[in-house]
């Protein structure tokens, strides 16, 4: 996705997000570097995710702490499993298949919302439990869980992509009900960005006792770019590709060439630009098949 | 008060709603000249205020419009005008002198949360006359009242330096109380800013007709090396000075040597590093005594 104008102020955000445990001149620093970038990489060409990726490797330059959303990661882990147990039962108790799978697909799209930092939205994990529960039993803006469930059905293999730390948690209860279908392998991130996924968290999940790991990269979304060749391998061998967030969406709408189809994309719309672009309203939970 | 940090993404947002109008070229334009202009500018001894003014000539020279705030400010106008009968009985109803006084003045602080754009602050409009209520029965953080009241009833003649346009509707209100001790003067800015009270503004509140009217400049708060001489003969002639809001007290803030007890601060403290500086609680309601 180009970068719009107001993902400029947005992107500025969310590195003061980053380095908020630096003090007053190091965060001086990363201002002032991250706008001399901006200001020289500014166009009507360049996308989100490679100003996204320029910023990050500014900020890692001037930060010692390259996992700076450790702590909030942690605790919206702890959060998400204290939820855990209710999500779980709510799924399990469906005993039609095709409705338990449309369930556990809302748990996991729900758990998108576990995402700091996004200018139009709040995550409040004291309120996770009624947060999640709005999402899960809210509609959809865009609803393609039936050609979902159709596609799942007859694969054999299923690449599943992740987005925020946090909402693995959620992923998981998915997970388990897309493994009754299909052999799952799960791509976090190489290693940490943001506060996204990577292989640690997935393995803290326990998500890999049932599943194959591919990591995919260093950066937001999925950027063929710079794929790791083990993750373009598996895209291309697999099946079907479930796909988590706002990051694939912004990468994946640049490339209509590889989406065929195959690709389920579960995202909850977090900021105007992303809104505008799909055209659906802000904060719209959307279940599309690209 | 020198720059910190977190204003800059801020004045970056900022920036963004006053060219909300134009189309995303200029937009992209806009934050590109801001981008490069801050990285040149962002240093530990630049002040909000600076950093504020050449931004704000910056968004000028590739803007046509030069009062991109006319409708919000007309909204926020109209809105104030809505609510202005009751506030104005509430005082009125009052029969007790100082009880009089100290309760006009907090209508006119609480007319300072209708300021656009920043950070940590949101008016509805809609449900103004609930947020103004909150703060005229809610707590003040600093509340210098009592000595404000004695200031004023030794004064002759009180400067009154104005915020934002659509508060003007409270401050004509408070206004209204001070002329029955001293002659008032009032000080917008000269020409449009932002969304702060200027020349045209006082007149349609209808503030002119018991008050001589002292533009200042153009730029935010009271910039002593910028302000109108004018401005400055009044302010060392008066006995007294109130000043309203975030942009006076940032100012104020480095001039030490001129305030002398001779000025009271009203100021809702709608962000961070203005809570920070000051040393209350974001959210609070300040009349201080400088």
């Amino acid at each position: 996705m180009k970068l719009y104008p107001e993902c400029v102020p947005c992107m500025l955000q969310r590195a003061m997000m980053f380095c908020r445990d630096e003090d007053d001149r190091t965060k001086r620093e990363i201002m002032r570097r991250l706008c001399k970038l901006f200001s020289e990489k500014i166009s009507k060409n360049i996308t989100t995710t490679e100003l996204a990726f320029e910023r990050n490797k500014v900020i890692e330059e001037l930060m010692d702490n390259r996992d700076p959303m450790k702590d909030l990661k942690e605790e919206s882990f702890n959060a998400a499993l204290r939820v855990y147990p209710t999500l779980k039962n709510y799924v399990e108790a469906e005993k039609n298949d095709k409705e338990r799978f449309k369930k556990a697909l809302k748990v996991a799209l729900a758990g998108n919302i576990i995402e700091f930092g996004a200018r139009d939205h709040r995550v409040n994990l004291k309120k996770l439990e009624d947060q999640i529960f709005d999402v899960v039993k809210g509609k959809l803006s865009i609803d393609d869980r039936d050609e979902i469930y159709e596609k799942v059905k007859n694969s054999r293999e299923i690449l599943y992509v992740t987005d925020n730390a946090g909402e693995l948690v959620f992923d998981k209860i998915f997970i388990r009900e897309l493994t009754r279908y299909a052999k799952i392998c799960v791509s976090p991130l190489s290693r940490p960005v943001q506060d996204d996924a990577w292989v640690e968290d997935v393995k803290r999940a326990k998500i890999d006792e049932s599943c194959e790991i591919v990591p995919r990269g260093d950066f937001i979304g999925i950027w063929f770019d710079k794929c790791t060749p083990e993750f373009l391998k598996k895209f291309d061998e697999v099946d079907f590709i479930i796909a988590k967030g706002m990051g694939c969406y912004e990468t994946l709408v640049d490339h209509p060439e590889r989406l065929e189809g195959r690709i389920a994309l579960l995202m909850k719309v977090k900021c105007l630009p992303v809104a505008k672009n799909i055209n659906v309203p802000l904060g719209s939970a959307v279940a599309k098949l690209l």
